[in-house]
């Protein structure tokens, strides 16, 4: 069975040592509660949670899978008490505003704390999971009495959060949506329609399931103008009915009409959600539901993002012992362990290039993730007005390449897992394969890698006239400037230099022929984004090694961990980064290539 | 459900048009039978018969799995009816040699549907495809007794075969094997020992089942210069008995001890096989039984790529399917089916990256698969003694390109399949993510990617002081001069001729350095291989290229097909090839960035 440590040292080095946290919670109002002791405290028990409760559960849950029976769903077993544990110990209300019951500690530490939850049981964290996005609706739109009737349960943990947004025949383009709102006489709106793919849609955790739903009203304009936001709890609350306790109550016309089986994720519930009439309540404006629907998705994209980051850990960390242990032939160079019948076939380099790009990627998308939420915190909690907007702009461009890059390259390093353990990688036993199988929805829920790239080049950079990108590519520039001097540092410095340099350059001239056919957009985009992810990735590896040689140069009985630090650098440079050159390449040829053939013509090899 | 057609159209542009098997066939001693209509009657009824028979339980198969039941195994509902089909139709002894009952056809064209087959039902195609290692061994190293007891049924395929190699303790290292082989005062063997991950080992399609099975003599040497190879049968033939008739008798002391659950490829009974003083027959000297398994394995591994190209084909197919079908959003260029209620998503740019990326790997592994044919054929069957040594050399250095290539691109291919069907592809009922399960494992057996790559550049190009390579690339090279008047191709030959030269240069670098550092083999190996897999199929569409050109300059009413070629080979050359820059640039970086950090410091950002 696989084995999981949360990788705390590597969290502190990211967190204290290289982008100042305690900094960052001292200035932040609100933050000042989260001191190095209380974070190392709550990271430490986050990690005996995902270990002792979480891990254990992820095969078996993986293997049962849920069951649906009389409209009821049963989660795998183990999953309902390791939920009532979650919400006792108040993880749920951990970076919840204390207005609506919550502790009020920075966003940033749940995030750290769901990179544990993901790297355990990617399928329990679903649950809770989306409770998050409906919460960020209900905060940011919601009336004051659906947040005291909705958000303080979401944060109290004892109900759960849904986003009903996908329908069979749509998904990305929500302008199609058919789920109709008909106003009743109280108030409240008849829900009307089918919605798929609803993870957590249906299940015996909590007590209840608020489901957010996107739906239209009977004088809605066409296509994506005219979708609003309602709420549609499973159970009506009580104050919705003559004797109110705000418990829950009747029973709302929102059923699971049956489970989808999946390739992974075995675990959480993707439902078929029926509305029949049900009873639901309009959140923000008529007609303004998609802006609703961005601060959902804005949280669930960085948290799939995190998914991702969390597979590849939990591969990384087992493929490393596995390869440790598994003896298969000799160093090519000569017998490493003379005295076993062969050598770990960790000596061998091509192991060892599997094991440091999953590495790189843990690593590389924990400073990611940790840069990232930095800014949800200036966002969320942040006074000083200029800061805020810029940490918003950063976000903006940072969001997409979170969520498509790290799942994208989560894929990789949970293939590169199995790929480890050679044959036994793909039997079920090992674990291995269960955490691909996990990670192949992340490329594609919460929008798809596609999807995520256009928002980046087109929605983020290009309608931003680049200003958005310049915001960031300005950063790094500083940094390659303040450290031009640096001999230890030319290394990553120069590259990085000239790597940003490109980076804008690049943009304009996809700007210039997107001018002249927006198809340049589309055709751009996704080598677009991962070249982005990897220069971003550079980046902030050129930050870790400025650290790692500070504290080797001051003196320090954990050399080995700069050490090592400075050598997954390296690698990342050396071996990962001229993956820009493929990117860079294929993007350049344009649209051209892809535009050519005719959708009739595709199929002239076997269509005859 | 995903369906399926042949690619007949592209097979007969690749064999007649660009490959000439037409005149290969006639100069083939034995091929002269393989006349253009033979050869079009065969190929349509192997279409047929994968879509009618095999393809409807593609599905069923990965949902039932297969069923060990008091030592015997039950394959999926339908898979014996299929394979009684399949050998009353005589597919199985289609290219075996008459001397053995078979049907005399070149083996190339058995190639050719066996990937109509992988693109139908891999898992199925698992029963009858390791029946040719078993019957290639026992052809080149059985006795006359043993093939006429062995060979004669695996070529009727009332038998099947297995390749009996891998133990729990080793896979790729089978030096390290314990299985012993103890003499019989009868000139037999008493097998004792326990194979795993063996495809096939046990079922109900066939009568019986031949194991060929690697052990070790009483007093063999140690390591891989002790392995000798056995044929042990699930039922000793009569001829073993008092009374003769050929047929299975006694049952032999081999069973399946238990099935292994994988993450693909349900359909097919990987099973634990135990042996205990199972009764077994030297095949080939004693301890000679390694190379005895290379010739089993060179099959098998030229096999498991022709799964990688089918799997590709059938992805490619289905999302393009979906792809046509699908409507969702405008075009960003302005609607292109202003009646629907949004585009069908092929006129997305990004969605066209998919779908060629999958189109340039079928049509591109097809022309590899069938170019290694056709030197498979004149090895097996040429007369010219100059012709035979080259064809035995190219196919040395192609076999490992095809079995890691195809397959590595084959599970990108599969996955951009699902990415075409967004959140639906990963939905069992589609088909789509078995399709990825499935071609999960081809990265695996037969020796792993990295297996694959050091025996590509450690033991073919570098061991041969590169003359491998190098009468790969003098054939690119006369090509490239022979068209580099032609302005038409200079778009293809310009870019191949560069990276062909570029080819041999670092290849010569890499040698010159594991002259000093025997690990730059390995530190280099997979990204050599996927480099050298990218300019194969460069080579290839050139070609293709100019085909194309040839016949649309005669005037042909195919034309949208010819054009839609030149498509193809552009998008492979502007959108993929760039990735030998990635490749390059990693692989350039050398051994230092890999081995650099040691074994104990790769875990110390989580063991604290």
């Amino acid at each position: 069975m696989p084995d999981y440590q949360a990788p705390l040292r590597d969290l502190r080095f990211v967190m204290d040592e290289m982008l100042d946290y305690p900094g960052h919670y001292a200035r932040l109002p609100g933050g000042e509660e989260a001191t190095p002791d209380v974070v190392a405290a709550i990271l430490e028990e986050g990690a005996r949670f995902s270990r002792e409760v979480l891990l254990p559960l992820n095969q078996s849950g993986d293997r049962e899978g849920c069951l649906l029976e009389g409209g009821e769903v049963k989660a795998p077993r183990g999953f309902k008490e390791a939920y009532a544990q979650y919400v006792e110990g108040g993880w749920p209300s951990l970076a919840a505003d204390p207005a609506h019951g919550g502790q009020g500690l920075p966003h940033s530490l749940a995030m750290v704390l769901n990179e544990m939850v993901c790297s355990t049981n990617l399928a329990w964290g679903m649950y809770p999971g989306l409770s998050h996005g409906a919460a960020d609706a209900l905060r940011h739109h919601g009336t004051e009495e659906q947040q005291a009737t909705y958000l303080t349960k979401l944060v109290e943990g004892t109900w759960t959060g849904t986003m009903c947004l996908t329908e069979p025949h749509c998904g990305t383009d929500l302008g199609l949506i058919k789920t109709r709102a008909m106003p009743n006489d109280d108030g409240s709106y008849a829900v009307t329609g089918t919605k798929i793919f609803i993870s957590a849609g249906e299940h015996d955790l909590a007590e209840n399931i608020v489901h957010l739903v996107l739906a239209k009203l009977p004088d809605a304009p066409e296509g994506s103008k005219g979708i609003s936001l309602f709420v549609v709890p499973k159970y009506l609350p009580n104050e919705h009915l003559p004797d109110s306790d705000g418990n829950p109550g009747e029973r709302n016309g929102v059923t699971c009409g049956s489970l989808e089986h999946k390739m992974g994720i075995h675990g959480n519930a993707t439902c078929v959600m029926n509305f029949d009439s049900a009873k639901g309540f309009l959140v923000g404006a008529p007609n303004k539901g998609l802006a609703c629907m961005f601060t959902m998705m804005n949280a669930a994209r960085i948290g799939v993002g995190i998914q991702g980051l969390g597979l590849t850990e939990a591969s990384f960390q087992n493929s490393l012992a596995y390869a440790r242990d598994r003896l298969q032939m000799r160093a090519l160079s000569g017998a490493k362990a003379p005295e076993k019948v062969a050598d770990p076939i960790i000596v061998h380099p091509d192991v060892r290039r599997m094991l440091l790009t999953q590495k790189a990627f843990a690593e590389g998308g924990r400073m990611l993730v940790l840069y990232t939420a930095q800014m949800i915190d200036i966002v969320e909690q942040g006074t000083d007005a200029d800061e805020k907007a810029r940490a918003e702009t950063l976000l903006g461009l940072l969001t997409p390449i979170v969520k498509a890059f790290l799942t994208e390259v989560g894929f990789e390093a949970t293939n590169e897992g199995v790929q480890v353990f050679g044959g036994h990688g793909f039997i079920q036993e090992w674990g291995m394969e269960q955490l691909v199988r996990d990670a192949r929805i992340t490329r594609l829920y919460e929008g798809t890698t596609g999807i995520q790239a256009l928002d980046l080049l087109g929605r983020k950079v290009l309608m931003s006239q680049g200003e958005s990108l310049k915001a960031f590519t300005r950063e790094i520039h500083k940094f390659c400037q303040a450290e031009e001097g640096n001999s230890q540092l030319a290394e990553f410095v120069r590259p990085l230099a000239k790597l940003n340099q490109e980076w804008g350059e690049m943009t304009m001239a996809i700007g210039m022929k997107a001018m002249t056919d927006r198809e340049e957009v589309g055709a751009a985009s996704v080598d677009y984004l991962m070249y982005s992810g990897y220069v971003t990735l550079a980046y902030l590896f050129a930050r870790a090694a400025r650290q790692a040689h500070a504290a080797l140069a001051e003196g320090t009985d954990e050399a080995a961990f700069y050490r090592a630090k400075l050598d997954t650098a390296r690698f990342f440079y050396q071996r990962l980064l001229p993956r820009t050159r493929a990117h860079k390449g294929a993007l350049e040829a344009g649209a051209e290539p892809l535009m050519a053939i005719s959708a009739e013509d595709f199929g002239l090899g076997f269509e005859i």
